[in-house]
């Protein structure tokens, strides 16, 4: 029997060799990324693909695709989000037809009550979430709010239930839960919507997920076949899931000490970076002898995925792995690097509160 | 184990007093249908209901309250479905606010592709039944198509999603199919929706049903009470079904023999008129002498069902029961009165046809 993926569980999958081939992901080629020639690309952070060769295409031949991602307003941003934002401005930088998704819906049917007890609830994190969206650089035309979006959009998702068997959904998320299932749909609503006539039309789309995401993409790429329009395949592209600060867990919003939020105060920030588990040594000595394991080092895994500048990182990443710089020096670099560019990002969400309110409740 | 009652099955239920006991509806009193003084009520039609009281108590004290009732747009009109809009009229007579949904991506989502292949199709049925209904003396404020409606009626579908577990919706219906699901959602949107604060507001509503789509009944029932919303229970009435025109068999699309539809040529009204099954005897002495079985005559049935005029129609049983008249001059009659409301019926829906396309297409 395949293992199965639980979009909704918060295990981590490190096994990727495994899943791969289980699930038929491509490893993402180093040709591609040296051609895209992005540091989101070059540092191995998109790990897989499906049919990415055809957004390739789409750029090298400067033709238009659908660029898909979105987020479930269902707590506050962190720097997973950010990460799969980054990606997304990256596909925006190319001829891309922009389809960001605050998914406000799908957090109050999918998520605990705990979590997300009411549809209103969702919303004030719609308007959050949206804020620090539009701050980091997408512009309000990049953007839909499900619960504000057109009637087709839901009577495709609806439309899309008769293509689907219960036991294909089961087999897949290996449970058939209602509120999960109403979720699901419009996940695949929102990858295949663009692709109708009274959108872009058929057309290539990527989006950028973490591998846990997979089964939505799995049934996604099988009802794109199966729906009576004509629809290209959606594409995907993998990220690898950045690790939590700590030696153990991932960065999560329900994990508050492994994960940086958009919204961290200034001594929040200092806190979890100066408590972050590093694979610098103990001594000065032993530092100097076998300088930082980087591999292990969870601030190297943050620059990594979020410090821009490809030359001073890899000066960085050199100094700790040779023991010329201790742990402690590499962290104050990280809280100066975060603070600096929590005070700009921070400016830009008060800026762009009043247009986010506006978005989300349509006043 | 109870019973389960699928409301997609063509069965017919008959043993209606089981029926209310295992599922708690009470039968119809005759002082209410004294009362309400309508053919609908004093021939015995309506059997049963749940909280008609609060129904009542509006119309007595001239109050408002929200009507529902809708069809399924799957295929062509007759004469069951006369007889659920004429329930509608009914209420609609009394302070009503009115909800007529055309179902078309219910319809869709619902039905076999051999039946409804796709959401075109649906619309294209729609119009159909649209005009038909318009005809039968809905306005066009009185109806809504759910594929043209409020995002905040699809909205408030996939919130239900979160309020009902699979468990409940696999006990009630006996299985778990992605596309009855979603039809099942937007159902219990039609019946519920009206009563969120951007439509009407907290109201006692009534919706006319058969006893198969109790299931759908029980569940918008208790959702009424786990929606994060004020609430009234939604009332409900159960009709008859109205038997077909053979021996075996019931009204229903699928059967054409047994069914008059709604645009059935003259040709198709007389001879499955001459062609029903009835209580008369066969030879002229033997009805004399012993008189039309009224019970199990269809063509008294159906003129139970659809002719208005009260005293005619006893008059009529009279003469049939007390064999002065032939099963041949009931017959006669009946086509009679079928064709002459079919040549004025049709000429209406002719001239509806034009606002029903508006109405599904928006143009």
């Amino acid at each position: 029997m395949p293992e199965k993926i639980d979009p909704w569980s918060s295990q981590q999958l490190t096994k990727y060799e495994h899943v791969f081939k289980e699930f038929g992901l491509k490893e993402f080629p180093e040709e591609w990324s040296k051609h895209l020639d992005h540091y989101l690309f070059k540092r191995n952070l998109v790990i897989a693909h499906r049919d990415f060769e055809k957004i390739m295409k789409c750029i090298q031949e400067k033709k238009p695709f659908i660029n898909i991602t979105g987020i479930a307003s269902s707590g506050r941003l962190h720097l997973g989000h950010k990460f799969d934002i980054d990606l997304f401005k990256f596909f925006k930088t190319k001829k891309a037809k922009n389809y960001f998704t605050i998914a406000d819906i799908d957090a109050y049917v999918s998520r605990p009550n705990e979590k997300v007890p009411s549809l209103e609830k969702a919303k004030e994190f719609a308007v959050n979430n949206l804020a620090h969206v539009l701050a980091l650089g997408l512009d309000e035309k990049d953007v839909y709010v499900q619960s504000k979006y057109t009637t087709r959009y839901y009577e495709f998702a609806f439309e899309l239930s008769k293509r689907i068997t219960r036991n294909e959904f089961e087999a897949v998320y290996g449970h058939v839960d209602l509120g999960k299932i109403s979720a699901a749909l419009l996940q695949y609503a929102d990858i295949l919507h663009p692709q109708l006539k009274e959108f872009e039309g058929k057309m290539p789309s990527i989006t950028g997920i973490g591998l846990d995401q997979d089964p939505h993409a799995r049934i996604a790429r099988d009802l794109a076949q199966r729906v009576t329009y004509p629809m290209e395949l959606p594409s995907f592209v993998y990220f690898k899931h950045q690790q939590g600060l700590r030696e153990h867990g991932k960065m999560s919003s329900s994990d508050l000490e492994n994960t940086i939020f958009l919204d961290d105060s200034e001594e929040d920030i200092k806190k979890k970076i100066n408590k972050a588990f590093t694979g610098g040594r103990n001594t000065l000595e032993e530092q100097k002898k076998l300088g930082t394991n980087i591999e292990i080092d969870r601030v190297i895994e943050l620059l990594r995925f979020h410090y821009p500048d490809e030359k001073k990182l890899n000066e960085i990443i050199e100094l700790q792995k040779t023991g010329k710089q201790m742990s402690g020096e590499l962290k104050q670099f990280a809280i100066e690097f975060l603070l600096d560019w929590r005070t700009k990002h921070l400016k830009l969400v008060e800026k762009n509160k009043k247009t986010a309110e506006k978005i989300v409740y349509g006043k």
